[in-house]
C-alpha cells in the first residue's frame, strides 16, 4: 500500500476471485459459469444501433431492466432493484443494514460477506455449519444484527428450505434477512413467496449463474419498498449510472426467454446428477448440491493435490485452504463432454496416487 | 428510508444525476454527452461471438484494456487503473486517501466529491472560487488532506495551466492530489506530464465525454504505482469484477482511433467557440469554457426562467440551484444544428422576457 492509504484497510484481506486464464483450451470448471450461451434473442439484441447509442448515458432508473424482471416474477416494479452484479447488491446491504455493528453469516459460504464486515468496520460473525456441512436455521434465531445466507450455500451446494429460512425471518423481525439466491434456479426453493409477509426480508440474485450473463455484470433484488429506497440512497451516493446500456439490454431480453434457461438449467441439473453418480463411483463424498457445481472430496487424496494435478491435465477447479473444507474441490458443472474428461482426469490421477 | 438503514445515511442527501428522458426527439444538452458516435472500429467490436462470450466473466485485471490505454499515453501498464466509470474511482478514492479526515474541493465543482466526503463521514471543505469563477491554485497550498479539483473545472468550464497545479503538487507531498480531467480533450492541459515527478498525482479520466462511450461506463486513472495498488485493494474489496465484457472490448478499441477522435474534439471546440460568439451576442456572459459545455448566463433573465422555457421547447440544459451559480446553464456542445436551434429558442425567450 501508498503511504497514503487509509490505516483502515490494512487489517485485512481483500476477496480472491478464482482464476481467469485467457487460455480457451483450459476446461473451465472454476468459477461456476454456464457451459451454455444466453438465449438467442439475447446474441442478437446488441447491433451498431445500440453501439452508437453508447455515446448517451444510460438509465439511472434502469427502467426497461427492472420492468422485464419485475414481469417475468410477478412482483411490482417498486420492489425491484438491479446493479452492476450482485456484488455491488451484497456491499450496498452491508453499508445499509449493519447499524447494529455486526453481522452473522454462515461460517463457511461466499468469501464475500467476510470481506464486506471488514469494509464496514462492524463485526462479522461467522456462525458454525453442522459437521455434515449443512446450516443449522435455529442458531439464526433471534440474532443482533444482519443476517446474511446463500441459499443454495456456497462452496457447499446445499439448501435450506422455504420453511427453515421463514422461521429466521420470524424470530429476526428487527434485522434485515439477506437470503443471497445465487444459484436457486438449479434446485433450490426460493423465498420469493414470503416477501408479502416479510418487511425483513431481501432476496438477492444474478445474472452470472443461470442466465449465462456472468460477463454483463447484472445483480437483482427483491424487498418490499422501504429496502429498496434504502439501496437507492446507497446507489446515487456512489454511482448512479452503475449499469452500462449493452448489459442491460442483454439482461432485459434474458427476462423473456424463460423457456430456453428452464431447458439449460435442466440440462445442468442432469448433467449434475449424472457427474455426482460417477464421482461417488470413484470414492468421493460428493454434497447433495442444488446448484451449478460439486463439491467433493476423496476418500484418501487430498483437496489440493486433486487441484493442482486436474490443473496440470488443462482442467481448473476451484479449491480453498480453508482448514474444514481443505479437502474439497468445488467443481462447476460444464457439458457432459467436459465432466466425462473431468471423470476420465480423476481416475488417472487415482491411479497415480494409489501407486505411490 | 426503512427502518433498517443505517442512521448516518440520513443527514446527507445522494447525487442528483441530470434528466434522462427517452424520449428521442428532445434536444439533449444536459449531461456532457458527444454529438458524435463512437469510432467506426468500435461499432463493429461486439458482434454475436462477443455475446455468446458473455456466459464468462469479465477479466479482474482489465488486461487488454489497461493495455490499450497504457500504449495510448505512453506509461507503463502498472500505472493504469480502469473501472465501471470515473464515478467508481472518484469515489474509491475518496475511501482510500481521506485518513486525515479532510478533503479539500473548489466550492464550485462536480456534485459528487460532496457526496463521496459524506459518505466517508470526512469533513468536506469548499474552497471559494475567485469572483470569476476561476480557481486560485494560491488557496490549495500545504493543507492537511486529499485535494480533488476536477481541471477544466465543471460546471464553470475554467482550466488551471499544468504549472499551476505543479504548485499544489509541490506544497502538499503527504496528500493525494487528485485530478480529475474529465473534459480534459477539449482544450484543457493534462498533468500526465507530471506523473513520474510527484507520488502523489492521481489523474483520473473518463470514456463518457470525448471517447462518446457514456452508456458504456468507462474510467480510468493514472498514478504511480503505489497508489494504483491501493485502488485495486479497493476494487477487490468491493466488486472485482466490476467491468462488463463488453465494455472493455469497445474501450479497448476506442483507445486505437485517436485520429478519429481528434477531429470530433476539434468538431465540438469549433462549434463551442461558435456558440459561445452566438450567446454573447445575445446578451449573455459565458465563461472561457475549455469543456464540451458552456455555462451562461444572461443579462437579466433568470437562470431556472430560461432552463424552463427551453425545456417547454424541447431543449434540456443543466440548471443548479445553488445561490452563487442559480442564474447560469450549463448548456453541452451538440451538433451545429442543435446549437442553431438553441439559439434560435434563446432568441424567442429573451423577446418574450423583454415583452413582459
Amino acid at each position: 500500500m501508498s503511504r497514503f492509504m487509509h490505516p483502515r484497510y490494512n487489517v485485512f484481506a481483500e476477496y480472491v476471485p478464482g482464476e481467469q486464464p485467457r487460455d480457451r483450451k483450459i476446461i473451465k470448471l472454476n468459477t461456476n459459469e454456464s457451459p451454455y450461451p444466453p438465449a438467442p434473442s439475447v446474441l442478437s439484441a446488441v447491433g451498431r444501433a445500440e453501439l452508437a447509442d453508447l455515446r448517451l448515458y444510460s438509465d439511472t432508473e434502469n427502467r426497461a431492466l427492472n420492468q422485464a424482471i419485475a414481469a417475468r416474477y410477478g412482483v411490482p416494479v417498486s420492489q425491484v432493484f438491479s446493479a452492476n452484479g450482485s456484488d455491488d447488491i451484497l456491499y450496498f446491504s452491508f453499508m445499509a443494514f449493519s447499524a447494529s455493528g455486526k453481522v452473522y453469516f454462515p461460517e463457511i459460504s461466499y468469501g464475500f460477506y467476510e470481506v464486506y464486515a471488514d469494509m464496514q468496520e462492524v463485526e462479522g460473525i461467522r456462525i458454525p455449519l453442522n459437521p455434515d456441512l449443512t446450516i443449522d436455521p435455529s442458531k439464526y434465531e433471534n440474532l443482533d444484527g444482519m443476517i446474511a445466507i446463500a441459499n443454495p450455500n456456497a462452496p457447499t451446494g446445499l439448501s435450506l428450505t422455504k420453511e427453515q429460512i421463514e422461521g429466521i425471518l420470524k424470530t429476526n423481525p428487527d434485522n434485515i434477512v439477506l437470503i443471497d439466491e445465487a444459484y436457486v434456479e438449479f434446485g433450490g426453493e426460493s423465498v420469493l413467496p414470503l416477501l408479502p409477509k416479510y418487511e425483513n426480508l431481501l432476496i438477492v440474485r444474478t445474472f452470472s449463474k443461470s442466465l449465462s450473463l456472468a460477463g454483463a455484470r447484472l445483480g437483482y433484488a427483491f424487498a418490499n419498498e422501504p429496502v429498496i429506497r434504502d439501496l437507492n440512497k446507497i446507489k446515487f451516493s456512489t454511482n448512479p449510472y452503475a449499469i452500462n446500456s449493452l448489459s442491460e439490454i442483454c439482461g432485459a431480453a434474458a427476462m423473456q426467454e424463460d423457456a430456453y434457461y428452464r431447458e439449460m438449467c435442466a440440462k445442468i441439473i442432469a448433467t449434475r446428477e449424472r457427474s455426482i453418480a460417477a464421482l461417488r463411483a470413484l470414492g468421493f463424498a460428493v454434497t447433495d448440491s442444488k446448484t451449478n457445481f460439486l463439491f467433493a472430496k476423496h476418500a484418501f487424496i487430498p483437496g489440493e493435490t486433486i487441484y493442482l494435478k486436474l490443473k496440470a491435465r488443462g482442467i481448473l477447479v476451484r479449491h480453498f485452504s480453508l482448514e474444514k473444507i481443505k479437502d474439497y474441490n468445488r467443481i462447476t458443472i460444464g457439458t457432459d463432454e467436459e465432466m466425462d474428461a473431468l471423470t476420465a482426469a480423476l481416475k488417472e490421477i487415482i491411479k497415480e496416487e494409489e501407486n505411490i
